[in-house]
């Protein structure tokens, strides 16, 4: 059967700083810039998800598209949307929330509940001039 | 000379059911949900038409756009603007128009028209937030 | 307290014809052309409803846009989502589907339930290139 | 001359939370939902200036877009680009942080360096689908 | 029976520069910037008409778009597109082609096609950040 | 560390036209139809530029987007935003400025300030109709 990818977006509005705890806010600053305001700054993250495998024969699908829609819910979304990151998400705790790194998470998160016979792919829209995309190697 | 991909999008409203005659009612709708309403349902598809091939060294075009445009308005514009991609389109009388298997169908008729020289990629959004790409293999 | 304007968008797809039951078949396809096709297409349409009135003091919003969201939600997209408006929504029983009666009935849903002293507005594109504006009068 | 409107957009990223001191945690929470949470979230803000005037007969210009838009630097970006609204932009230190307001704050600072003669109107996009316009009165 | 605005997108591709003939090259230069470079550079312009009347009580709609859509193409896209606005648009041999101007002039031709009891509006893009709107006073 | 793609995007405003010296005036036309107007006629280019490699352990960064942001400012906005390519951007005396052409041109001059162990990619919109990817093979 024909291989497609089948596509995804979803989205999540989060507070996040770019900061290394081990490095002095003059280091920080000098690396980061404004990025890295001790007061935090925000985004509305524009998240895309993509599957690769084949069609099945019987539905037409790749992946019931919306299977994919709840997990990014579940897994993404409830655990990001108007959050902190560095505050609250348990993945920022040790690790510096730029989009590279949450491209990271978002795809091992996801990696671990889709068929490993698909293929996964992540793009993320920090602002609509800078964004990321994370393909697991 | 170098290697570039040429894209050109393209647009077409149609109407469709995802349905599988071999199956019950029940069967579709447990399947597909609200995408097998009987009554059918539409969408604004968006195309993106890719190729890909060495610049030609006379033109500097990989492949004339103006070409392009016309193949994808006589294969794809005509075929399935303003239908019903269940009743009115052949390719869909066997086959479930989800959005994979229309960017198949879509792949194919436009393969046969364009030089095996360059190679060919579909993405086809059936909605902003779900699209699917396709390249033959 | 300043008057301001928040905009709200949703989306449905959706399958229609435009036609009326009381002309012939050629008058139908005359006027109306390929939109006329008995056998429907579709849409996805994008629906902004704007609502206007003063800043409440106590919250700084004009309305809660939750609220705005689920009206929407149940007036609008689980009454259109995934239908037939020419054969499943009682409103087009008579009324013929163009963009513009469409954004009318939608005006007319949403203005029974939201406050008077807010003044309300509908945009509505059929497609990227084509739509509407209602403001009810 | 004839009467144009010059549209300027611009964007700035922020974090901000929707929160009353004067009310308890539950109230706030109650109302504001998750957009209370007290750890902050942010938003990329897109914001649309909106001059109206006659066209100067020297210029053609309605106004120097160039001079618009050094305005909306100073005057907007440099003050809310990767800030926290709540903690570090004085007007917002009374003034809850709903796009409202925000919208409204804006006007008043570009109102103050805008000849009389020509009107302002201001949109703010809080997130794709939400967003505001004010326009003075 | 209800006033509804149709709104219609079409665009063009155009060469042009801002300039007065009856300044020196300083004053222009001085006044306009780069975009007074007398080698011309270029825009892709995004046209949206609007035009507002009572919906036609036979045919659902305020007019037909595909004759809007004729028209805009004979009178805009035909005049402008892949043209040299100031070589080649009688318009702009003494009208200096700034985007509030040639949004007049785009009034101005439809203007005279269009139906006295229907209003008419004008949005041009000149980029997707610098646009203007007319309405004919 | 995983190997991530940062994406940053940019513009520039130009004329230009598609015109062989080396052809007469009518296999100009034959071929290049309308782009080849003498008098020139100009686009938005929208450019995405692509780095690819692998996380910086240290900074969370494949490469620090605002070195990126400089270096395309420098070497295409300042080069090529408000210019005739044709008449004023020395790469193009002898090369016909088709968008695989620039594409070819952007990529050769980032190329060389980039370090050579980040892939470098390209994608530029001539229109948001038409567009070009250029990897460098």
């Amino acid at each position: 059967m024909p291989k497609v990818t089948v596509h995804r977006k979803a989205h999540f509005n989060a507070a996040h700083r770019l900061y290394r705890k081990d490095w002095s806010d003059e280091k920080n600053t000098a690396v980061f810039g404004k990025c890295s305001n001790p007061n935090f700054h925000g985004h509305n993250y524009d998240l895309e998800v993509s599957v690769t495998g084949e069609i099945d024969k019987e539905t037409g699908f790749v992946m019931d598209l919306s299977i994919l829609r709840k997990l990014i819910k579940e897994e993404v979304e409830e655990a990001f949307d108007h959050k902190n990151l560095n505050v609250e998400v348990a993945e920022f705790k040790e690790v510096n929330p730029t989009a590279e790194n949450i491209s990271v998470v978002i795809y091992d998160k996801l990696r671990t509940k889709i068929n490993r016979n698909l293929d996964l792919s992540i793009k993320l829209y920090e602002t609509p001039r800078n964004f990321v995309t994370y393909s697991g190697n």
